[in-house]
This record gives structure tokens, sequence and C-alpha cells, in this order.
């Protein structure tokens, strides 16, 4: 395996779903986000206030069943729950699609908080892989600032020690700190066009933002 | 363990957390519906199609979901994914709230289709432990007509042969049939009033619909 490779829960379901056709045969893992169900957890929580442990469960929950929904639809893609039958189904051709619950449940390695997403938990199993890490969201990267207003530029290349300081992006607040901690870099793509995941993945340019970790 | 309990995901969070807090000590074993996280994955189903099996999945970790969620806030309750669990907390005075994904997976004893709920999953595993069941819902019981209408009538009893020619009522299509199957009766209770669900458990008399499956 090559690559692991975190799909926004916001493409879901067709984005995500086209996504997973075009990279079938390419040695990469799938990871999906919680998308809107992880985000409903989100919204309880702010009325009702859970623990940081049920709402860090039940949204790697929300990963299952997107991961599980899009593998249903994506043909060649396979929804595995182990390291072991990822490895086998990109053997035979297939796209894994990791549902990271049951590996988490035994590992349970980071903290339990919001600040700690699908991004952060893809890091970590590209670090237990000792994959490279490519996350996949709606918008083409990250911006210098808010992309929905005018004259916000995307940012090709930034250090993920200067990404610490930006607050709020397009991925999720403890992913610098992570890639620091493991000495990883990453890259952040839009979804929406395959090709460009496709290109990074087999060294060509692309549009994306590149964060150094090392 | 004396009863399974049913309690329908429409009354998470609070009348759901309310009457757990009141069931506690109770001797008696909760499954939460799914809630508006299985119907979410019914509105993406209208739109995309899923496998019958997908659905099936997916809405069963929805039930883990608000089982998780539930226990973490109703004082006494406990998540538990097996039944050896669950009777070791009611031993220590718990209230269990068994999350079903990991005993289904194994048994997979029903249909996978919408017309198979947590309804039919709890008379599933009532049938399996050799309980009574009990289903909570967020009205009185069944009624003789659509109970948002004027003179809709709560029927007190009802035989499961009868209920199989209802059509669309508080409990999913498949029950009166699975009903009929296993020999059970049921009682369908309202959830904002444990008192209610109570007093049945206690053999006192209370507002319900009983349905006979013998």
């Amino acid at each position: 395996m090559d690559w692991v490779i975190k799909l926004g829960g916001s493409l879901f379901p067709d984005d995500a779903i086209n996504f997973c056709n075009a990279l079938v045969g390419k040695n990469a893992i799938i990871i999906c986000g919680g998308g809107e169900f992880a985000n409903k957890i989100r919204e309880y929580d702010k009325d009702i206030s859970f623990s940081n442990t049920a709402n860090h469960k039940t949204a790697i929950l929300c990963m299952d069943i997107l991961g599980m929904l899009v593998a249903d639809k994506a043909d060649g893609a396979v929804a595995v729950y182990s390291i072991e039958d990822a490895k086998n189904a990109i053997d035979n051709g297939k796209l894994p699609i990791l549902l990271p619950s049951k590996i988490l449940e035994y590992l349970d390695p980071l903290e339990h908080s919001w600040k700690v997403t699908s991004d952060s938990i893809s890091v970590y199993i590209s670090w237990l892989l000792k994959t490279k890490i490519l996350i996949v969201t709606n918008v083409d990267g990250i911006y210098d600032s808010d992309p929905s207003l005018d004259g916000a530029k995307l940012i090709k290349s930034i250090s993920a020690k200067k990404l610490l300081n930006f607050g709020e992006t397009s991925v999720d607040e403890n992913l610098p700190e992570l890639l620091l901690k493991y000495k990883l870099d990453c890259y952040v793509v839009n979804g929406k066009y395959p090709k460009r995941a496709i290109s990074i993945i087999e060294g060509k340019s692309s549009k994306y933002t590149f964060i150094g970790g090392n």
C-alpha cells in the first residue's frame, strides 16, 4: 500500500462514489469521513453535551456507515475492517475502503475531541502503515483566507508548523500537530476532480495544497 | 432478564434519556432505534438505491450510535455489546443498553429490508433471550386510524394476525409476522410517560396496546 486517502464526508454521496470508481487499481486505501451523520452528532452534542468519548466513538461509527455506503455503490470498491483484508483487496484489483471502528477500538491512539476528526484518524493510520497521505475534500486545497470570499488564494505549499496558527481550514485543527509529531507530509486536493488525486499519486503535477510536516 | 425494551429513536434525545433514567434497576435490557440517523440513510437510499444489505447493516450501526449516546447521558445506564455484559450490568444495578451490531453480525437472522427495523430486531433478541417484549414509542400505542386525526381510538388489545392487515402503524410492518412466527406477545407504550412502562413490567394496569402473537 502506497497511499492512505481520506475521502471527505462532504463529498458523499455522488462525488465520493465517483471518486472511488476512478481510484480502483491505484494501490491506495480509502478512509471516509462521517459526513452528515457526524454533523448530526455535533448538533445533538451542542444541545446535550455528550462526553468526549461518546462523541468520538459514535463519530467513528459514522465513518463506518459512509464507508459501507460508498463501497456498496462504487464498482470495484470493497469495505474492509482490517489491514490484511485491505491488502488482499488491492492484490485482487479492488479498492479497499477501511471501516476504522474496529482498529480504533483496540488502538485508541488519539485525543477524544471534536478537534480530532477523520483527517487525524487517517493520518494516524497512514503513519501506522508507512504510506503517503492524501486528504480529499470539496475545495481545491487550503486557501490564504476564507475560500468563499473573493480574492482568496490557493496555497501551493505550506509547512505544518505555519498551518498551526491558521485556525479553521479545510482540514481539521489537530492535523498539523499530528503531521509534525509523525514527521509526515500531506496533500489536500479537490475530490470533485479525481484526476488531480491520480496525478499526485503518479507523481505528476496537479492542483493541490502540499503540507510539509518534515 | 425479564424484559427486552425497544426504545424508539423518535424519543431521542431527551425523552429517551429520561426513560432510561426511570428504568434503572428494572431487570430489563434496552435496545434503541436508529432515530434520525437511520432516517438519513432512508433519505439517501431513496435517491441512490443502496443494496438491502448496505441499508440493513448501516441502519444497525445507527442503533449502536443512539444506544451509546443515550447510555452516555442516562445515569445508571451502560452500553453493552453482549448478553453476558447485559446480565452483569443488571446484577450490578445498572440498566444495560444493548448495541446490537456485533450480535447481528454473527447471527444475521432477519430479512435485509426496510420492513425489518429495530422493532423486529428487538423481537428477535427477546425470543433469543426468552424475555417479554415492550415497544416504547412516541404515541400511546396502536390506533384504529391515523393517530394525528380526530377520533382515532387507541386499541387496547389486538391479535398479531389482525395487525398483519393494518399497513403502516407505530410498529414496523414485519413485526406482527415475527410475533406470530415466534409465538410472542408484545406491548406498545408511550415512552414520554415512563411510569406506564414500569406499570406494565410490574403487572399493573396502564395505557398501552397489547399485541397477542400466541
